[in-house]
């Protein structure tokens, strides 16, 4: 399993950015999961819904399963650490998190103009692999030598993303996430998937 | 963790009495779960949400969370097996399963008539703990010794499905289901609480 995330401002493109890259992944014959931390309270299922009756009325689990699919949801007395969250995934190869800024992964800082980055506190943090910003006349990128692409550049953000998370060694994860994560989890299935280095790469 | 379910047909009202059952066992302090199956193929989350996209992209796990609740929603390469699906529940200590009337849990039967107990291939099934009737005045309860209540009667159908729930030993749990999910995992956390005998009966 191999990690990395994207954070951005809302409205940032991160959606639209993953959303555009599972394809990419999938073609390479991977397993993704998207973990998605929601700042709010999110609201999910069909009102009306068996579902959504059952934990209207007060259930703390709902689990509903067909022969293809499954959703389980549940209320948590207290916030869940990311790598617990990580452990309810099943054999997946690639994990893209999606707003998880404080945690130690490779991560695509989604950005509208530079000034966002001092926003979110996010300059000089060595975790960020990538700047991704939008195509525009006027786009200013931050002065640094961190890599950055155009948001368009999907494929080749993708390739990078998934360079820099297979890099990540056991060692790089904060022992906190590794007490909850242990290591040994983290396995190298898709590790003899082709990955041509010549399709890797960042602006100059 | 202890598990009972009600099956019946299609519109039967299995959800009603599950509904309004819940209330009862929060009361009593329990944790509450609800597993349902769903013979077709449900459809959770709402049309152009970041997480339905990301299904829709072609993601094969989604979680998202926030400080209070979180959903797992995934792709399923085969049906799971229940033992699987109860394994992915925390803390519960009552387990509502809706639809699994091949399953050796106590089982009540919603029945809006008679003739549909043999439909259901569920007569002379000895995991059927009692029937469920609509009170009609033409209602023909089924004949047979197996207790039968009103669907009304909630707090009563409730009482006595705890307790029948508790009763379940582990050498009741056919050995597919035990391999799967541990005697040891179906702990008795919930014991302590106060069942008066008075509050559990049948119809005579």
């Amino acid at each position: 399993m191999r990690i990395f995330s994207v954070v951005g401002r809302k409205n940032s493109g991160k959606t639209t950015l993953i959303e555009r890259m599972i394809p990419f992944f999938k073609a390479k014959g991977l397993r993704v999961a998207v973990v998605k931390h929601d700042a709010h309270d999110f609201s999910i299922d069909h009102e009306g819904k068996d579902t959504w009756r059952v934990r209207k009325a007060g259930a703390d689990e709902v689990i509903i399963a067909s022969g293809s699919q499954m959703a389980h949801m549940r209320s948590l007395p207290a916030p869940m650490e990311v790598g617990e969250l990580l452990s309810h995934l099943a054999s997946v190869d690639v994990v893209i998190l999606e707003g998880y800024k404080r945690l130690n992964f490779p991560k695509l800082v989604v950005l509208r103009d530079a000034s966002e980055l001092f926003d979110m506190r996010l300059d000089g943090d060595p975790s960020v692999t990538a700047y991704v910003l939008r195509r525009a006349p006027n786009a200013a990128p931050p002065d640094s030598a961190v890599p950055r692409f155009w948001a368009d550049e999907v494929e080749r953000i993708a390739e990078f993303s998934w360079k820099k998370a297979r890099e990540m060694t056991d060692e790089d994860i904060p022992v906190k996430q590794q007490t909850i994560y242990p290591a040994s989890s983290i396995h190298h299935r898709a590790s003899s998937i082709e990955h041509p280095a010549s399709a890797v790469g960042h602006r100059a």
